[in-house]
């Protein structure tokens, strides 16, 4: 595989399922990426470490998922001057709804954005992602084009479908 | 003013104290930007075609500030194949203390996300804007470096001061 | 089928089981109408050109479901002159209770507004057409009075069965 | 005055000024109206004989607002068959950010629905209204698109002046 | 049976699980009850005649449970001179977790309480019937005072079972 | 002045602003009462002799009023037979907009039931507690019909003044 | 066992399966500890007696945990100089997604603090206890860095299966 | 002074009104400490180097203040033996009522726990220091004995001035 553009990196393993569109929708766009477990509670140096280091090596975006106080993507967004898009992730044993980890990505102070996207919206993560790469590269901003083209026509056959019932 | 690489959208001129911050930022970071009111309720077929045609004039990134059932940012990025980033404003009339535009914006569906900031947080948009830029272009991550070296100058500052108090 | 007076639109088929119940009580109240997908966000062009010709097809109230981040009923407000019923759609899945839904749909900035029901009460807006429809058509405002009976003797009937218990 | 096609009523005089949008709307829109106080815990038997009787002296809509454990609304669509438009009311001094009655007027059981406008929406409770009437009267449709345009020509001016500065 | 003392009212018959408590509650503790459904959205004419009349049939307390916007104890209130405890209930179905009700029964307007229990607390409004019949009747009282002992002597059972594990 | 009946005590001397509106209405009711200052986190001793005494002293009900975790009316109810009325204060300076104070009175365990009112709604505690007096006091309960009367004269007076605008 | 210097209590035997990891932990951090059942709404003079003597048998820290209008740790605050740790507990059958305990918990007033952890936290209970007590004794807190560097090898041993993948 | 035994940090010198409280309980009690400037996202590597020697310093609590996403507490927590008091702050412009406070402190991951109280609650967090100091202290211990003493000294002399009155 080629330098990897973007990072994905979660929590703990057990968010891999909740990230796992991230990973399809990177690999169907054929978009370099890695893919690692960083805990901001418990590996807290690692993060440091990953996160002041990703742009030296290529990255361009890094996709944060986490539950609960969401603290890993707002760490490694205070250490890397790339853009990080932050997934809140709510599994089936989360207690307040999600807002924890909703709260805790978005609602960060001034001068350290992330770029939160829906609960569980680790798709989105990965087409935000392309959509960012894309804005200086021409052939990933037509796969964009394309992929909003395939989506209208998948919507305009379940109405036709829809008709014919 | 050479071409603008960054434009930023609000539905209303009432939205523009809540958005002035990142026009400030992208100002002092020298990151040409545009400035328009599109209204995605009162003006949607400006809407569209302005988010259509943005990508062709070499914008980069959009950034869309709106408050209460806020879908001006969704609906641009139903259209264009450019990275979104969508600022939930909380005017002091809101009713519902802003969960109105953090969710409409927040919550996008799979396949059209939007890159959400804190609620009132257009600085951190312009800083995002400024990120996926500097992404593809080593000047602007350089200074986004930069930037954050003199925020922990500020506060190093600051704490000094506290201490000889 | 005689010429639709209303219609019923949703952002995908798998928000069909949760209108079901508005297209079958106009079925029964034997109020024409027609079904089709539209989505806000996947085919927004579609949604222009659908929104602005209803009337002029003779449409007199449109009825929107969707879910999360609901732009549909909000963006059809916006370029029809029709009253527009919206229906907050929530899922199972829905990871936020459904107050996503339920506030891009009820917070319509001033200007646009869009008749909100209950969270998945499809029924309601079904009902809530047929009583827009009946506020000029005496046969449809009759049956309308006969439905409440119906339901006041359902009750009625009911206690009945609990006092014989 | 001609023959009030709009009823508008609120559960006490200390709504009024929350309400006055809707009844100012339908003046400019030239569309008779009443307005009368009807409150459903103090005047109960009022609300019955009034909401009962409504529809036979050629009212097509009532709009209600009320704040609180908002039942106001809710007990008008129970006896009658018009269209019941229900304004959450927010005072300065509720204690709950307005979600008692948008939530006390939204979530009606299925076969009462009330068509529920934004936290202190009047005014588009009297733009729902027209929309109701405009459904079979093309005057009131024409000058509902009319009044669209408006709103268009209204932001494109203050889109000119911004671009001026 | 004597002569109902309490009367426990409920909007549907689906409620009847949910408000079983109650009875049993009141069953066990000897005092009269009668159970009834009443809407107040379905059967308002029966509501209004019903809650005027309780108090000349002897009735000292009204217990009233519903759902969803929850009109029924507020409604009986505003016409009845006796206390009515209003219980929310919640069912599986509810979207929005049960504050619909919460809110529609706790929040009532300055002149018309409802004395307000916890979620699908129907065990606590025949407690608290009994303590209000109590407060006039000494051996209703004692017979509390005795509930209250056998409370704590089933947890201290459990205690010492727990210390012997 | 006699016997009280009523007992309204608070958790501090600054919630009694919150509490005077039971006050107010219990002495303009003509029903002795007293007021005291016990705080279930400052003195729990008194809270638990008090309350368990109350109904020895001839005391037929307690109102509680307490703000933040508000602990007060749920420790009394935890130890007195008679029915407790809990009032949820909000001071200005709350900072979860008065939910703590509401849940931690509202939500009480089977067993032990508070009488809810809505938040700051001493006036409806003062109300429930005639209420209650009244189910076995006949003059109370005329009283309680009176007022019913004269709260609806008011409302229509209202009614007529807004006619005659 | 030693001299117990954790107390762990509950407010019912049904809160025991959300307590155990506290249990369990304490036991694999070799802590003496000592588990009870003490219900503030049941057997409030059992917990006075409990809280006031708890310092006095040598417990340095109280864990307590409840649900609902969760009044047992703030009650036990309320009367021993320990620091007390206050655990929200969420069964499934709770109405209100746990706000009610986290809320009653949480907002103690100024004076009685309650070291509050997440809902259904019981384990970090347990390890705030453990580094409570190893604050002042080397040894414990010698095994709390130790646990540290385990939490982060499992991390460590999971990222490098990932990546085996 | 002589070594300090606890440390308050918090995020931004904007917060120092805020955790005032604690500093004067904390000098009120005589109990030495320090006060630092650190932010989780201005200044990771000071709050890294900051936390990870505290304990080696002779710090016994460390006391952590902040608003939005607040990190810092957590931050602070997964690097430090000690145990940490974390304080939500709520400023005037916060626009989510605290919530974002509240969750990102209280609902950290198991392992690595947070001492959290009331939104700005920084009084209780000295006083919990406090007592975690004086569960191995025993001066410390009865000077909180004492503490509680005069809370319930301050109340008793309310209680008596208002019956006064």
């Amino acid at each position: 595989m080629s330098q990897p553009l973007v990072s994905i990196v979660m929590g703990s393993d057990s968010d891999l399922p909740y990230m796992q569109q991230a990973i399809d929708f990177l690999t169907s766009f054929e978009i370099a990426h890695e893919v690692d477990i960083v805990s901001a509670h418990r590996t807290p140096d690692k993060l440091m470490s990953y996160a002041k280091e990703a742009h030296q090596r290529g990255i361009k975006v890094i996709i944060a998922g986490a539950g609960g106080a969401a603290h890993l993507p707002g760490m490694i967004a205070s250490v890397t001057p790339l853009p990080v898009i932050g997934v809140p992730v709510k599994s089936d044993s989360n207690a307040t709804e999600g807002w924890d980890s909703i709260l805790s990505i978005l609602q960060m102070p001034g001068g350290v954005p992330v770029a939160t996207v829906a609960v569980n919206g680790s798709k989105n993560a990965g087409i935000l992602a392309a959509q960012i790469i894309g804005s200086s590269d021409t052939d990933v901003q037509n796969r964009m084009l394309l992929f909003k083209k395939e989506m209208k026509e998948a919507v305009d056959a379940k109405a036709e479908k829809l008709k014919n019932l």
